[in-house]
């Protein structure tokens, strides 16, 4: 089986992240097709190459022979399914059962930490978080990530969710990464699970990978407001 | 083993009616618990009841014993892993990695028809359908689905997705449900799998308990400012 995945630029695609920190920390050989973000507009390189591979036109991708997956929620039950042996899942049927509801959680909510805290691994940017505080829904959404990572290391023990690597954790790295670059605040067992994952061998190695890049792309990123003479 | 789902209102709520249909077409047992929409402000009687029960105070939320699940998609897995002989996801692997996909494409977007066109089953606006189709977002939406389900109907041969009825149809119900309400147009073979949908036994039964409803909320939906006086 030769696996093939298409990620965007390290520095910015959070979903990418999650997909290439789950196969690398879990020891999955794969092969790695990198599509500058250059627009994401129709007709853009990045939208041409990837619609040549997906219906979507996003990233991830993971390409296995026929089977074509275009997200990464479904990549994460892929491999799931296909490395057995790996665990990717926590074992115990309840434990699976909230690993799965926290990624699903993570997959369609945390959107105004995600709107207002674009992932930028380069970047410092503490001003910001300050002034993005100030606003309810990011608020809620850390207090919410707090309570949740809390809850999950004081049961299991950590220093991940369930004890060791799984999916669940994959899916918060980009948030850690989040954490970092706008130095938002949590308390004591939700920061020092921030550190553990970003001390996760494939994490840095991403995130070294992403300070190569150099490859600034002009999003519309509040910091670029923030900064702007008014 | 006791199943409890909590569901919103029958009318509205599109997530509820996901995890709804799924247990009912398949044929498994659950217990029904309703939990009307007053509001969603913190400290409504809505936010108060699903709190007690999930971390994250929305429906649908599947209860298990001690098992708590509390999103449509981590639902969809746990109900798949527990009843392995109902093949709740198409058998081949590549056709459940494309099924997975499309749902997982469900639950985190077609953001432009969900804003739009919320559902509300009793109703009847064609006339908001004409408008809300000159917003470019959900002309693109509607494409995207009528490609998705045209590819799959024609690879299958209907009149589910992948043949018989899955996870990834459950998804797609209260789509088709908009469709109808709004009067949206599709190309043929699209049209006619939002008929198949809505034939399904189950969802027959749940339009019909929400049409017995009656219970209109007070929501923010574009008829009623497109229906105002001006």
């Amino acid at each position: 089986m030769s696996l093939k995945l298409y990620i965007g630029n390290k520095n910015y695609s959070s979903w990418s992240m999650r997909s290439w920190v789950l196969m690398r920390q879990a020891g999955i050989d794969f092969t790695e097709v990198m599509v500058r973000f250059d627009s994401f507009q129709p007709g853009s390189q990045f939208k041409t190459t990837l619609q040549s591979v997906s219906p979507v036109g996003k990233v991830p991708v993971l390409v296995d022979g026929d089977a074509v997956i275009w997200d990464t929620l479904a990549i994460a039950e892929y491999l799931a399914e296909h490395f057995p042996s790996l665990q990717l899942w926590p074992e115990p049927a309840t434990q699976r059962a909230r690993a799965r509801s926290i990624c699903a959680e993570m997959h369609s909510g945390f959107n105004a930490l995600r709107a207002h805290c674009p992932m930028n691994i380069e970047a410092s940017l503490p001003e910001v978080g300050k002034e993005v505080l100030k606003r309810s829904g990011v608020q809620a959404d850390l207090q919410r990530l707090a309570t949740l990572w809390t809850e999950l290391i004081e049961a299991h023990g950590g220093p991940m969710l369930f004890g060791r690597f799984t999916i669940a954790d994959a899916f918060f790295v980009p948030v850690a990464k989040r954490v970092q670059t706008y130095a938002l605040p949590l308390p004591h067992k939700a920061a020092q699970y921030v550190q553990s994952l970003c001390q996760l061998p494939a994490v840095q190695t991403w995130v070294a990978q992403a300070l190569l890049e150099k490859d600034f792309r002009d999003f519309e990123e509040p910091y670029r407001k923030a900064g702007a003479p008014t």
